[in-house]
């Protein structure tokens, strides 16, 4: 007897299961182009730094503007609830690890001020460049206007799951559609996973769409509630939709996959995957500049009675520049990751990061060996 | 040449191996309604304690009815078989790992008496809510109408394996269809695991069937005889037998999904598999007021030749309280497991449970990454 | 462009990969048989004890044939070349980890003397009970006959691939065919693995086949020669050949699993694969009347320039009744292997081995949770 | 909804997750062939050292010629960068483990001299035998004519990726076609992994082509660029351009499988994935005549900005001849790699490589029992 299915299962694919074909052709990496736009803002390098409070405070925005990447300051966060933003930072830094959660929970219930939100931007813009802020969708119609007036040239709504429909008794639902007709900046939003839900955000008429729900093992979304889609997977999924809401419209949104990234190899493999740029959270907090000082928390903002990402140990390993861009002195892709982007994009062949979307990727799981018997180098590497 | 088949393989997944997508739509965690029901009796929450003699004692009952949920009284267990439980608990609680299968063995070889069955249900009954008692088979004949008749408001029929059809010399099998017409409170029965035999069961007139045949890695069952399905599998196989006799008679017999569940994300990926409400065991034996103490064990009564269940640490938590509603201070899905459902279901824009048993699930298997760089968490967690 | 195929792969299952569904009807275990036959010889119980030094001397042997099972005679091991072969395996046991390899190599390379075969073979039948032998296809034509005269019931030949068909310079192969017609007593052979093989090796009239080549992860023939498929597919197969054959020819040749069996579930999934009997190696060594006394090393006898198999230590844990019948005081598996037998048997409604063989298995991974939060055993188990 | 599809994965397999099934005949392992050619030159074992500087020097070349196997020297490396090589290569060995990876970048800066290419290919042609010599494409143009000039014998270009095709403006590209006419000698080229990819190669004109681009799991190409393809599939697919080429020109071009492999298993799976001929890197710095002298590195030339290879220690064991031919005292697969083919092959039924290839492989991941209960070796080993 064939047994009725009540639910159909697919798999799903994360950066450590695949890996990408080289090509039938190779380019010297110095001849790759990297750009990223979002809307008519073009950044030299296709790297977006989280908006998290480890990862970017105003200093830092300008520094990885100046670097050529997107940063986004947290507008939920301490940089806004506190006028000392340094102290806190270091209150939790410096917090004995089973007390950090309860002490970040009493922390982030601290109101957020507009003139702080005002404060933050005007100091970004004053340096030049790129200012871009983020907001939760319950404080997005009050602030958004507050941050363009301020100068903010890239509004960006963010968390765990956005769709553009979302039900509520508590406050009236944020209409996208309404915030993009009545902004002249361009809006990002996130985050989603799926075609359907990333379709229908696009038609609102965002310029960005940040992909990623508990992907990576770390992300306790997963362990919490059991909801997500491995970053591989759910950046095809969501490539697919911006093309074909091309076809559509006309119009391209660019597709920026965030969260699990570790790696140069995680990163290659969501532009392969059709990424048109990647965030960076915790790699950055390696960086000598980063507030976090080489610690790492995961969320915007705790739940007061859910939470679901900790603070966690990153170390610091030198100044941004050689993060981005080197000369590496290791070997396990935790430096120089423009130079590894432009070496993968190389070896196969593509001259631009929509080139690069179109690489062939095979399933490929990445066995260890575990120390048996000897390490196998070889000469090919 | 092709081989001919003697045998095909089909693959079953459990709580570790999949994921759950987030919806079209979101909605707010307190708009939904989580409600479970045994025939006519409503549950706040569709949370099961589980019949194992270090979760369900009369108090911890009349408690666990008061926070909403079903607790099920082991009436094969020590409670029914000595006038004081609580020493012979602590005995358990205390002897040397090495002695302490043995031991059960010795302790569960004590007669059940038919006296104390009345009186942990009248104790419960004082109290008011819900009493429901488990039994095994070979005694529910004669205990299910004692039961009854002093107060018991469900009777829940419980062994590894249950069928509608058993054969045996030993004594004349229990008929699950004279057991339901003859008894007027509901009748639950398990454990079950395949569509097939579900519908059987179902089709003897019972109003609640336990799945769950050997689930996750630490129940003995799977390495001593091999037997069992994985849960996600068995929940989505008895979920079809459920609709679709549902769909051929207009009763609803609820699934409960029974064993395996450790953190929030197995719970929620159990009613996404089909369950209406779950089992909680290990989960429960972390309540201060648990009988077991910050221990566990795993049979309702061990076999005196082949013991498949065996002592384990559990560590207390806390109230009950706070392991079921929270406020939670961890990051790993150990507590507030309402809220964690109210959570999952608000992503996946679920209003109801059974709204939530139609969301859509991947397999995407959790990798660790093994403390490797550094854990990648990320912001839109 | 699709790549033309230069190869294609299948997938192959072994023990640690599958598990077994649950049936419909159940049936109590003390009304399962689980008898076993090779030709018209019936045995109680259908477990072999492997051809190995370690596991089965003249004594062990008659012990097991007492407790129903079918031990067989290593006749081109220690007890065929060594008039004290308690001295040998002594000096086997005893030897340092990093010389045990060469001083094996040493003592296998004694030669084998044709009185000790018959003395073993006689001393074994004075006790009453079957006495199976067995050698490696070289000395077969010369031994085979002196065994017989000597009282033997059962021929073994056994090598690590075994085929019908051999190339060779050096010695003119044995026919298979012509063995089994000079030959009044049953033959066995072994081992092998795929349907082909075992098809054509039943057609040369044998009674039984050994099934398996580099099982289970411990096995060196899979690091040092890459050379093996794993049991459950291995065991399918072969079960496959044996039905196609018998339909063909009347005749039932028994199929027997061997190698790769640890624990209670790996010899249920092994009949549910489609074994007749299973082999038990390593397990015997546990018992306290074994030869290898806690010890188990892997080969009939040792490669002088490429050995494939090492001592390993078992630990000894008590009387071979207690391994076989329990009761067990033990929850993973490692004893009453015959009462999980029956009681797995009871799960899925098979009253017999043919019964059992029919049963549905799934591809369900064993995941281990990793000590994560608890272990969750649960009480359906 | 359907969602269109914007990437599809295929699966990719390694050596870890394939085993090799037995044939139907099986032959003895002294009549086997396992010759290998290059154009007119014939190897008698088909065993490739690597062209990395703690594999071959010519000292090395000179011994593994004799053995039967082709050496090639890398000369790109400290050879023909310093006069006396040994003293910068105990510099690499002696460093400390942090400070490696830039010291090898500083000695890898110094430049390649032309008179020690001359001078290495003559000392290795002084002994006899065969002398072959590898460059990156960018040197190719200018030494190989050099070194043909100076007597060697086979030139290999080599380099992570190779193509046919190569896009650079600070070079101009080296033609395959153009240097397989201007020589005399055979031309062997590397690496490639596709179908695509090696036919291209192919119809240059070479004689050889290297498979491999970031197997196996030490290789840090696949950590910092994400790209590799495992080598069953790699081997498989170019073992496919080979036999298609073949038959469209009559020309048969070898196909070396080059990285990944460990143990004897390895290197059997790689000729049943269609390989004529193997690479040993690792494996060979284990022999006492190793320039390596028990440490190994993974590049031919590490970048000066984004290295992707360290040095490991892989522990002197004896003189390369027990290495290759035994006699064996381990049972890992780490020795006796000549006799582990042959006797592969034996059990497969191939007399030749040719044959070997085309025997079955199943897919069978390597399960690692863990120290759980005992190793389960077993008599059929």
């Amino acid at each position: 007897m064939s047994v009725p299915k009540f639910k159909e299962l697919e798999r799903a694919y994360g950066f450590d299961e695949v890996a990408i074909v080289p090509g039938d052709v190779t380019v010297n990496p110095d001849q790759t182009n990297i750009e990223f736009k979002i809307r008519d803002i073009t950044f030299p390098i296709p790297i977006v730094a989280a908006a998290m409070d480890a990862v970017v405070d105003p200093d830092f925005a300008i520094l990885f503007n100046k670097a050529g990447g997107l940063p986004i300051l947290n507008c939920d966060g301490i940089q806004v609830r506190y006028e000392n933003p340094r102290a806190t930072l270091d209150e939790i830094i410096n917090a004995p690890a089973r007390e950090v959660t309860a002490l970040m929970q009493k922390i982030y219930s601290e109101p957020v001020k507009d003139h702080l939100v005002v404060k933050r931007i005007k100091h970004i813009k004053k340096a030049g460049g790129v200012c871009a802020v983020s907001f939760i969708p319950a404080t997005t119609k009050k602030l958004a206007h507050i941050a363009e007036e301020a100068g903010a040239d890239i509004i960006v709504v963010q968390t765990t799951v956005t769709t553009a429909r979302h039900v509520s008794k508590s406050y009236s639902g944020l209409s996208f559609s309404d915030l993009c007709q009545q902004l002249r900046i361009p809006v990002m939003v996130g985050n989603a996973v799926t075609y359907s839900a990333a379709l229908e955000l696009m038609r609102t008429g965002i310029d960005g769409l940040l992909v990623g729900i508990g992907p990576g093992a770390a992300c306790t979304t997963r362990e919490v509630l059991g909801v997500g889609v491995p970053q591989v997977t759910a950046t095809i999924d969501c490539a697919a939709a911006r093309d074909n809401y091309f076809k559509e419209s006309g119009r391209y949104v660019s597709i920026i996959t965030d969260g699990g990234i570790r790696i140069g190899s995680d990163m290659c493999k969501a532009f392969v995957s059709g990424a048109d740029a990647v965030v960076f959270g915790s790699i950055l907090t390696r960086a000598q500049e980063a507030p976090g000082q080489g610690y790492h928390w995961g969320m915007s903002q705790p739940s007061a009675t859910l939470p679901r990402g900790t603070r966690i140990k990153t170390e610091t390993r030198g100044p941004l520049e050689k993060l981005l861009f080197g000369p590496s002195h290791v070997t396990d892709g935790t430096e120089n990751y423009v130079g590894a982007l432009r070496n993968a994009m190389g070896l196969c062949g593509a001259l631009s990061i929509r080139e690069f979307q179109k690489v062939k990727m095979v399933i490929a799981p990445s066995i260890k060996t575990e120390g048996k018997h000897f390490q196998s180098l070889q000469q090919s590497c």
